[in-house]
C-alpha cells in the first residue's frame, strides 16, 4: 500500500501543524536538500508541448529516494474555470523501485515555491526587512505573503493587481494573519519604500512589471512570475544593476528573467550561498534579485515533508497503487482471486 | 476527481469482461494505436539508474491524450520477496493538462506485453500455428499463454523452466483454460516441433536460450525476455537467418536481441506490417522473429482500454488526485476550509 494525500489532506496536514511550525519546517527541508546539491540527479524535465499548453514530468532524486512531479501549464484554462497549473507527484524507494508516497502537488507546489522564495530572501534581503511589495495577487500571492511573514517577519504588505477582485480575494485570505495590508494604485506605487519587492504576475509574455528606477538601493527583488521561455517580469536595466541569484543556472537562463541577458552574465546559485561557498548580498545598498523558476529539488523537499507529516499527523489514506501478489513470481494469480481456496485444497490433496 | 484502478480493480475489470472478450479487445486497441503510429510523440524514456536497478518514466501521447508510466527494474527484489518490476501510470487530457485516470500498471504491463506478442504473431506466424513452446515460466508466462490461446487459438504448449516450482505455478494458473500442457526437459526439447517459440526468461545477462538449429523452418519466434542492454536470449546465428520484426527500431537496437547485430541490419517495424505498408513473413518456410522490448504506445493502449472498462463495468474508485478550489484563482482558500462560512457572513454584512 502507498500513502496518499489529496489536496484536502495536504491542507489538513499543514493546518494540523499550524502555519507557525509548517513554514520553518518546509524551509528546513529545502535548506537540507539544497545543501546536498551534488547528491542530486539534476536531469532535465520532460516536456510535451501542445497548442493549449505543456505537460511536464519533473524527476529528482538522491541515492535513497526518487521523486517525480506531473505538472501542466495551460494559460487558457481560466476561461474554462479550471486552474492553469495542476500537479501531482510521487516518491519511490531507490533501493527497491517501489513507490511509497503519492500526493496532490497543486497545493504543494504553491507551498514550496513560496518557501523557496522566503529561504532565498532570508539570506539575501537586509535583515531588517519588514515591508514587502506584492505585485500580482493571483493564486501564488497569499502563499508568498504567509511564508515571508513566518520566515522573515514581514508584517507590512503593499499590494497591487490589475484586477480589482484580486484585492478582495487576497484580503480575505490574509484576514487574521497579523499582516497589515496597503492597497496600491500601481506596481510603482507598491514598490515605493519596500524592503522586498515580490513580483508574481501571470501574464504569459515578455512583460516589464519592474524597472530599475522603481527599486530602492538595498532592496531585495523576489521575481517569481517570470518562469518560462518568453515570460518575464523584470526590466533588463534592473537585472543589469543587481546581484542575481538563481536555483540552477542552466535552467534559469532558459526559463527565468535572465533569459534577457547574455548566457555568460554572472549569477550565483542559491545552494552555494546556503552552503557558505558563495556570499549573498555584498553591501547594504546592493539590489539583490532571486530569479525564481522552480526546481525539481523543491518538489523533492516538499514531498519528503508531506510524507513525514502524513506519518506524524495520521492525515491521508492508503491506496493500492501497485499489484501485490502473495508470490512475487506469480503475478497471474491476481487474475484468479476466486481460485485461491481451490488451489490450497488441491495442494493439500496432493500432499504438497 | 480522477478515476483510479488498483491492481485488484484491473483484475476485476478483466474478469468481468472475461478473457474471451478481453484479449481481442486489448489487441484491437493496440492495433488502432500502432496504426496511428505517426500521430504519437515518441520521446525517449527517462531512466534513473542506481546500483540496485533502474526507475523509468515512459511518456506517450497523441494530440488528445497524454500517458505516462512509472516503472522500475530491480533484479534483486526477488530476494526480498518483492516483484522485480512494478508500475503505475496515468492518462491526462492534452487540451487542459488535467489528469483523468490513474491505474496500477504492474498487471496492465503484463497484459499489454502478452497482447502485443499475440498481435505480432497473428500477422507473422503461419496461420495454422497451434503448438507453442514456452521457455521461461516466470511472471509473464501465463499472460503469453492466455493471449496466444485467445488470439491465435494456440491450444498445445510445450513448457520449460530451469525451476521445477515454476512448472507447478504455471500449471495451476492454466488449469481449466483448455490448453494442453507438455512438460519438457530443456529449451531444445520444448522447441521441438513447435509452430511458435516464445522465450520469456528472466536471466539478466547475454544468455543464449535459443539457437538456429533448435528452430524449425516456418516457425515464429516471440522473443520477450531480451529487453534491455546486456540482456539477450536469441543466438546471433538465429537472428541472422530470420526475418526480424520490432516495435520501434531505434529503441530495439539498444534494448532488444538485435543489440547483437550491426546497427544497419534490416528489420521491419510492426506498425508498417499492421498498416499494410510492409509485408510480414515472406514464405511458409521463413523463420520470423518478433524482438519484443515493450514500447510506450502499448502502455497508452492498455491505459485507454482500462479507462473505458472502468466506465463500462463500474469497477474502480475515484480519488482527489489534484486540488479543486471553487475559484481556480483562489488556491489558498483550500488552506482555510473552516473559514468559508465566516467569509460568506462577512461578505453579506459588507453588502458585497
Amino acid at each position: 500500500m502507498v500513502a496518499f494525500l489529496s489536496a484536502r489532506d495536504v491542507a489538513q496536514a499543514v493546518n494540523r501543524l499550524g502555519a507557525k511550525a509548517f513554514w520553518p519546517r518546509l524551509v528546513d527541508y529545502l535548506r537540507e536538500d539544497f545543501k546536498a546539491w551534488s547528491a542530486f540527479d539534476k536531469s532535465p524535465r520532460f516536456a510535451s508541448h501542445s497548442p493549449g499548453g505543456v505537460i511536464e514530468l519533473m524527476p529528482a532524486g538522491d541515492s535513497r529516494t526518487f521523486a517525480f512531479k506531473y505538472v501542466n501549464g495551460h494559460p487558457g484554462n481560466t476561461q474554462l474555470c479550471l486552474q492553469t497549473v495542476v500537479a501531482f507527484g510521487a516518491l519511490a524507494d531507490v533501493a527497491t523501485g517501489y513507490p511509497i508516497f503519492l500526493s496532490d502537488m497543486t497545493l504543494a507546489t504553491a507551498l514550496r515555491t513560496a518557501a523557496t522564495s522566503a529561504l532565498a530572501a532570508s539570506h539575501l534581503a537586509r535583515p531588517e526587512s519588514r515591508t514587502m511589495a506584492l505585485i500580482g495577487l493571483g493564486a501564488q500571492s497569499e502563499f508568498q505573503a504567509h511564508a515571508f511573514h513566518a520566515i522573515l517577519g514581514v508584517d507590512r504588505l503593499r499590494i497591487f493587481d490589475i484586477d480589482p477582485e484580486a484585492f478582495e480575494k487576497f484580503e480575505r485570505n490574509m484576514a487574521g494573519s497579523g499582516v497589515a495590508l496597503t492597497r496600491c494604485d500601481s506596481a510603482r506605487d507598491a514598490a515605493r519604500g519596500a524592503d522586498i519587492v515580490t513580483t508574481v504576475t501571470a501574464d504569459k509574455r515578455r512583460a516589464t512589471i519592474l524597472t530599475a528606477d522603481m527599486v530602492a538601493p538595498g532592496a531585495h527583488v523576489n521575481g517569481v512570475g517570470g518562469d518560462c521561455p518568453g515570460k518575464t517580469e523584470l526590466a533588463r536595466d534592473l537585472l543589469l544593476r543587481s546581484e542575481i541569484f538563481v536555483e540552477y543556472a542552466p535552467q534559469t537562463r532558459i526559463e527565468g528573467d535572465i533569459q534577457q541577458l547574455p548566457p555568460d552574465h554572472p549569477v550565483t546559485e542559491l545552494h552555494d550561498v546556503l552552503a557558505g561557498r558563495r556570499s549573498g548580498r555584498t553591501s547594504p545598498d546592493a539590489i539583490t534579485i532571486f530569479d525564481s523558476v522552480g526546481f525539481a529539488i523543491e518538489d523533492f523537499s516538499v514531498l519528503r515533508l508531506l510524507r513525514d507529516l502524513a506519518r506524524e499527523t495520521g492525515v491521508g489514506s492508503e491506496i493500492e497503487l501497485i499489484a501485490a501478489p502473495v508470490n512475487p513470481k506469480d503475478l497471474f494469480s491476481l487474475l484468479r482471486p476466486e481460485s485461491a481456496p481451490a488451489v490450497r485444497r488441491e495442494a493439500a490433496r496432493q500432499g504438497h
